[in-house]
């Protein structure tokens, strides 16, 4: 859009997400969408959210969840993330962490925080894009390192770490978005130790851990820096509510080191004063419930038998023209056109053909920070049933063939 | 705090407020607070915002609160907004607006949006501190403008346009913080001829024009810019619910010109996705029962009633020692010492001794960007009863004896 207006610098090249635009495309309802990045709301734990809310808006807790409140964090909610957090092996304190108004606030904090323009950040290659974007507004110039159906590979970014010296290291260790990847307990270990000596900040984004089908993934980075003498000093953990709680209440969180977490807590001060005290109570309510258990194990096997499906379904619909790695957790199944029987290997073609077949996914270029994938796609089973994703299959199937 | 940590270069000399160092001194219950800027948490209407929350986790909206929901806002508070500004005199459409996580994310959207290292944006002097830190935080240099009891003055203004071609002004024209001065209509149309004039875009930030004591305020500098051709063009306008529904809500909004509204979007999009769907719906719900405007009445009545007994306990305990304006509203009188009788007029000293008498209230300094008046301070009396406000007053002339 043409303007008068001055823009500051920083927003030049930065664009709305490419799939912002695509989610409009989506009204249809006649649609079958692999294209989503969000749970499933109806998932979700109405009657106990709404139980957990009355307890907010009560006599107790009410005049404080009105009021203003500390830009930490409701010190309730604080504490029930430590316990949270300890279920899930890491040991935490609760002046350890900051509440944070969904995690992608914890990105842009620390963002706000750490880079100066020009400063080097390395992504997955695939990553996330609201990581990508909330990095460069703060003038980061993203590089992307190599994953496998393992995560990251460390040797790649031991020697991104030489060439680059980058500021931060950004991850999704567990369930990967988009590549529903999960790095190994071995290397994990690696890459706190790589974090402890190159004194690097490692981000550790967390939102689908809980999300597992079978086995647990790993423990945590966080979990396991208590392992690695001195990698807790440079590691930053973002959790979120939003794939099992709720999305809409958007409450995240920040594990981080002292100094920076002070830091935070001042650029937060200045972004929003605090995360809204009604959502945090709730979600403490929530927590503290124990409702948590039952909801997480009944989504687990929801999305257990959907990622089956849209797994079974493209192996069956498309064969060998698609290669992927079933996930074992998460929301996303991370495919490439194989080119195999004289087939178009262009996924952003495909996607467009795909919206034809009425069945929608999101092409991989826009998850790398540069030299994309363009056979790559994303496909997420999280909101569709599993007869939705068998005929969707179907639908791909019929598009490349289109 | 030191750290090994490589902060960013924007956070060089950035510190967490003076005022929040003594808000950790209020923690003494005996304490008779002035210094406080917040509302009185107990004016909020706890039994009307229980059925909003009730009506929001209902059947009907309990699905699309708890997903995730689009940037820009929840609709229906979109709507409810634009009807609640219309009844205040200004004429804006939906599209025209976007809900924010607070009026002080208002802020930070449009100074990531608008600010480059070393632009130079004007303020009141003095003003509100987070906007200061806010703006500072994207590299600004912030200028002040001189301020008098009918708010910023234009002439003034318009000369330091000339000399520091700002890239914004940020004002709060009504009510002022710390001020409590109100910007004359007069000047209101001055400075929307200015803004069309010098193409300067125009915050205004209106948290208080709803609590008056007697009549109305003059209209928004939105309202008027409907008779100013062009300035809309370059007028911000930043609502908050915050001081007159729950601050805990964190629910505020911006209205901007069309291209900024949609960098804004991009930039919330990477900030926190969007605002608790929740605190939207219960607003919207809230703002749809009608119930409003009662609540508005009952704390025009109690503030009036409380900055009457301010002012008066300042005349009779403290006389010629101090001069102030009346407010004719918000939350603030501002104050100066005279020095008269040989007293001191050090207000830094001054608030230093009226914490060893129990009686608590910010000095001036930290308001002003640059060349502090070392003798204002800043009193609320929005939180005490009328008879601990004059007690209060008493408090402060024994700290003024000392």
């Amino acid at each position: 859009m043409s303007s008068p207006l001055p823009f500051a610098q920083r927003l030049d090249g930065m664009e709305t997400s490419a799939i912002r635009e695509l989610f409009k495309l989506l009204a249809n309802p006649a649609i079958i969408s692999f294209a989503g990045g969000f749970p499933d709301a109806s998932l979700f734990d109405v009657a106990g959210i709404r139980a957990a809310s009355e307890e907010a808006l009560g006599e107790a807790t009410a005049g404080a969840v009105l009021g203003y409140g500390a830009t930490e964090g409701v010190p309730a909610l604080r504490s029930a993330l430590v316990a949270y957090m300890g279920q899930q092996g890491a040991a935490v304190q609760a002046d350890d962490l900051i509440v944070t108004t969904g995690s992608q606030q914890a990105l842009d904090l620390i963002a706000k925080c750490m880079i100066s323009p020009g400063d080097r950040v390395i992504v997955e290659a695939p990553t996330f894009l609201a990581a990508i974007s909330c990095f460069k507004l703060y003038g980061a110039e993203v590089v992307g390192a190599p994953i496998d159906a393992d995560g990251v590979q460390p040797d790649a970014l031991e020697a991104l770490i030489a060439e680059k010296k980058p500021k931060l290291i950004y991850l999704i260790p567990t369930f990967g978005n988009p590549s529903g990847a999960t790095l190994s307990r071995e290397r994990r270990l690696k890459i706190l130790q790589l974090a402890a000596q190159h004194e690097i900040l490692v981000i550790e984004d967390d939102p689908y851990g809980q999300l597992y089908f079978d086995a647990p993934p790993p423990p945590s980075l966080l979990a396991l820096s208590a392992q690695v003498p001195g990698s807790r000093d440079w590691l930053c953990y973002a959790g979120s509510l939003s794939k099992t709680l709720a999305a809409g209440l958007r409450v995240g969180w920040l594990v981080a080191p002292a100094a920076l977490l002070g830091k935070a807590v001042m650029c937060k001060q200045f972004s929003d004063a605090h995360t809204s005290n009604l959502s945090q109570q709730i979600a403490a309510n929530y927590l503290a419930s124990g409702r948590m258990q039952a909801g997480l194990q009944h989504a687990r096997r929801v999305y257990a038998g959907r990622s089956a499906a849209l797994c079974q379904g493209l192996q069956r619909e498309l064969g060998e023209a698609v290669e992927f790695t079933a996930p074992e957790g998460g929301l996303f199944v991370w495919a490439r056109l194989t080119g195999a029987g004289g087939k178009s290997a262009d996924a952003a073609s495909f996607a467009r053909r795909a919206i034809d077949e009425l069945v929608a996914f999101v092409p991989g270029a826009p998850f790398f920070g540069r030299d994309p994938d363009a056979a790559a796609f994303r496909l997420s089973f999280a909101t569709a049933s599993e007869e939705k994703i068998a005929q969707g299959c179907a639908r791909l199937a019929r598009a490349l063939q289109a």
